[in-house]
């Protein structure tokens, strides 16, 4: 679709220099689409997330952090496959034209997109309630992408960095918990600002026989491992990455179909086992955690005093 | 994003088997991401458009008529390019699970990925008000993609199909205008049922010097180009494609001004200027008009008493 000229000027205002793709860019903005080059001996990984106001982000997040999750989400998909990203489209419906606001959305956008290296290409604007969706394409070498069916038996299985601290944030703005003072910092990081895990794509490249992001609740996401695998698994509660108030109050929900976290989930060979403390010992800021096992048939989690089954379960429901 | 067990069902349900690409497709639904591979030689072309209920379709309007609008629009923008469709993915955000409502949109949306061989590779559903998001992608040979910066002084300008139509049928609809019967039908498919001029892709490829498609009326679009190729144009009134009720009431605006017709404008070289006729005997379906040539500065409009300057003529206003 072609754009006013008013809708153009905004974009040209506040979507122009955006990060830069280390991939080329042969036709950006300003035209009916985009044109790229696809290296030889790459192949093309595209997703696309939208984020709606009240839904995927309090009505009253900031401008910049509802810029960076945005983005974030997406990008969070691109690391879950081991591709590195390259390119994204941005198609942003706003109930008016606020200058302030799009000034803030527009300077966390060119941050997150430079820290991540990826470029906006093309895109549009619409009037309406606020909604963003954001398409993004990254690259992986000719058929080295992760997807979910690879899991096998007897593969560890590994998540990176806290679970539940989103779904903790998310509870506190909405009153139902109250928490720590030194907690409410990091677990409103965490549902406004995720780190999509894109330090890992080399290493889920070499050692993952599946992987997954961590959108919905680890319970629910890691299923889609175990269906497409068609394994079981067990999780060991006490092995679970979680903040100390989850770990003394025993509330594992959050953890365990709390969503939001935007960590990845994903399985690795047992003889790669050495590799998680190599890992962790270089990159403590994005720490992996054992914990549980692929297994034949059944999906279990076990506990202090009971083992639970999990097929059951059921993570957030977007249609209920 | 991962989905929820529901959403997936729905997905699953709803959005798998459309249209077949004729390029390789390595992964697609079910996972993070889609996966696909980019031939050696060609180029990738992007697009995205989103469509809003009650701002780029009347609210009333079948959801067959949303599915293949939603699709049309985005196809049009890979037509204009000289592009050849190749994968897309739908991003849809509904304010309820209506299972008759969404039979009629995926019937309707498999039918026209199956018409332009546009094959669904991924997406996500969302609840919330009505709309949809389309990202397109499309391939060219290398460098062989049509922008609109490339107009030369004295190309011919012309365009596909008749323009107006769907701005009429929109003002039918609201009741801004009585239609003689025979154009109701017409004007009403034009509206909700734009044909992208896929059929032009080698045409434009060999001879196009610059292209759009008019999303927003001929005037505003075609100032794209101008402002682009840094040239400037004579529109013919005459020679405008228009129905006999434009026409004999000289409401010439639906033409100029009215949006949605989702026809081509394009220049060619005025060598080319024979092939006009030969595309026109082949091709009834798709009849291309020559309605003016590009200038070196001024955009006018060239009318049965008087000529007008069109610089100062404003399309639809996104933000106004």
């Amino acid at each position: 679709m072609t754009v006013s000229q008013n809708e153009f000027s905004l974009i040209e205002r506040f979507f122009f220099n955006t990060g830069k793709s280390p991939f080329p860019v042969v036709l950006s903005q300003g035209d009916d689409a985009a044109v790229v080059d696809v290296p030889v001996g790459k192949q093309l990984v595209m997703s696309v997330d939208t984020l709606i106001s009240g839904v995927h982000f309090p009505e009253l997040t900031s401008a910049s952090d509802i810029a960076h999750k945005s983005l974030a989400v997406n990008l969070s998909d691109l690391a879950a496959m081991g591709a590195t990203p390259a390119w994204f489209l941005l198609s942003i419906t706003l109930p008016k034209f606020d200058e302030v606001w799009l000034s803030e959305f527009s300077a966390s956008l060119k941050k997150t997109s430079n820290q991540y290296q990826i470029e906006l290409i093309g895109g549009d604007t619409c009037r309406g309630p606020l909604s963003i969706s954001i398409q993004v394409s990254g690259l992986v070498d000719q058929n080295n992408y992760v997807n979910r069916k690879g899991a096998q038996l007897g593969d560890l299985i590994l998540v990176t960095g806290e679970l539940g601290n989103a779904a903790l944030g998310l509870a506190y703005l909405q009153q139902r918990v109250i928490l720590p003072a030194t907690l409410i910092e990091p677990c409103l990081e965490a549902l406004n600002r995720p780190s999509p895990r894109l330090e890992l794509t080399g290493f889920l490249g070499s050692y993952a026989s599946a992987a997954i992001d961590l959108s919905d609740g680890l319970v629910g996401d890691l299923r889609h491992i175990l269906d497409q695998s068609q394994k079981g698994a067990t999780i060991r509660l006490d092995s679970l990455p979680v903040n100390d108030f989850i770990r003394s109050q025993q509330e594992y929900n959050y953890a365990l179909t709390g969503g939001d976290d935007f960590e990845l989930c994903f399985t690795i060979p047992t003889q790669h086992k050495d590799v998680i403390d190599e890992w962790n010992d270089k990159n403590p800021q994005c720490k992996l955690t054992h914990i549980g096992e692929i297994t034949d048939r059944n999906y279990e989690l076990v506990g202090n005093h009971k083992t639970e089954n999990l097929n059951n379960w059921q993570g957030y429901q977007h249609f209920e």
